[in-house]
């Protein structure tokens, strides 16, 4: 995101808790900066995109956060999926100095990042998602502004809801088949472009058939993100069962060691939960077409 | 898909359980049979499309069932949704008086029938298979040759097990949203087209927001088609909690009186659970792209 936005021309002071990591930016023109606080010194818009919502907390408003040195009239960004109700709180820090806060989180993966295709669900007063139209249009394929401050992090829940009981069902209907002793690859066929299609499946279905579970999205950080949504669904008196299936089956995805593979390494668990081998064993395929 | 078949000059003997359904269809040419044992007598091809295991042992295998008037030779086909473990019943039979049987239930619904675009999940031997390509293409847009006796309603039973789960995730995810006061249209265009996107979301998502629960396909047959999924998986010692969650869900929206509902209706009963109202009151579209 940020060699996109120096390509674009954007000044960018950049910040990183693995210094080596933003090298390769430093040379291409970033200015490094020892402190989020550093990085917000003196800049119109300061961008966050880290983790787990203490983390958020720290580079906002740690000792060395980038609130300790943000200017009235800056916006500040958070692009990372963090809690509806922190990118709330964000922005009435921002209001109480006269600054901006807009809530951004991001769908689109490390492929959308690297290839400037990310969707942006941008949350905040209207005028400000819009004057930050530049960033959108260099990082991002779309943008929409769904509200007031928390609800581009709600948008993101949705999204993340949907993911959730999507992978459940690709992962359970192809496990289904295998052990029906189906050619897994002519029933994708044949259900991948009706009713019974979708992104995931489309996605992670060849993967899953071939026990690729390299990440893609990490377990660890949809554990996360499905906790937000459980969190905030909880606030909302909401109760949301399939949500939390998911994320108990992750868990236990986690459980297995699996934290550090993709989203698609659910199928490992519920293979193991009925005592089967995962990839299964081959089908001879029956001709036709 | 009897009309389809006229249209392309198949002769076609009928029989229907009410018999005023099939008026229009003898006036354009079919002639009428006053049982499944009559419409199978002298056919080369017979035809079933009922829905309730019960039913369809009645249509085979009654005092008027079609076997009793089955020609050595001659291939049944059973294209409704029933249990795979019924088509290897069927296909025993047949083969005991050298007839042979074919599995293949369809995806595409009213409007799949009605255009001519239904896809075809098909089980039994390759040339028998492959020897009903006319009647295939006359009412199909695709089918897919999915192995023996009983693969083609296995397949079936993956894409239930994908609908089944997808329905969860996109009536949680736009509760969800509702609850949170965001602006639905503007949220499904932010996340139909990613990873979270699906056929489901899609078509249902914007007929669940307006609270048009028509069917479509209805509740009570998808319950009578997870039965089957589970009675399979389990008889397959194969746990599948996603499934078996959305089975119970839909009995809920059974009991709470939307049976003969399609199955976004589910919308209604997760919104019960919860003490919500559907559709949600409405909100104000802030502005932007």
């Amino acid at each position: 995101m940020v060699g996109h936005l120096l390509a674009r021309g954007f000044r960018v002071a950049l910040h990183t808790r693995t210094r080596d990591k933003a090298e390769a930016l430093v040379a291409r023109g970033a200015t490094w900066a020892d402190s989020p606080r550093a990085a917000a010194d003196g800049a119109d818009v300061v961008v966050s995109m880290v983790g787990l919502p203490d983390e958020v907390r720290a580079v906002m408003f740690g000792d060395d956060g980038l609130f300790a040195a943000l200017r009235p009239g800056a916006i500040v960004v958070d692009m990372g999926t963090t809690p509806p109700s922190l990118a709330q709180e964000i922005d009435a820090a921002a209001r109480a100095r006269g600054a901006h806060a807009v809530d951004a989180p991001v769908s689109g993966g490390d492929v959308g990042a690297r290839e400037a295709r990310l969707s942006i669900m941008a949350g905040g007063d209207t005028a400000i998602v819009a004057a930050l139209e530049p960033i959108w249009s260099t990082v991002g394929k779309s943008w929409v502004h769904q509200g007031p401050a928390g609800s581009g992090q709600h948008t993101k829940m949705v999204n993340q809801i949907l993911i959730a009981t999507l992978m459940i069902g690709v992962c359970e209907a192809l496990l289904y088949g295998a052990r029906a002793g189906l050619d897994l690859p002519r029933v994708l066929q044949a259900v991948s472009s009706g009713a019974a299609g979708s992104w995931s499946l489309t996605n992670y279905g060849p993967r899953i058939m071939k026990g690729d579970f390299e990440p893609g999205f990490f377990v660890e950080h949809f554990i996360k993100d499905m906790g937000i949504a459980l969190d905030e669904a909880r606030r909302m008196r909401l109760s949301l069962p399939g949500l939390a299936l998911a994320e108990q089956l992750y868990v236990a995805v986690q459980a297995q060691g699996y934290g550090k593979k993709g989203i698609q390494a659910l199928e490992l668990a519920l293979a193991s939960i009925s005592g089967l081998p995962w990839p299964p064993p081959p089908v001879s395929a029956p001709s036709g077409r």
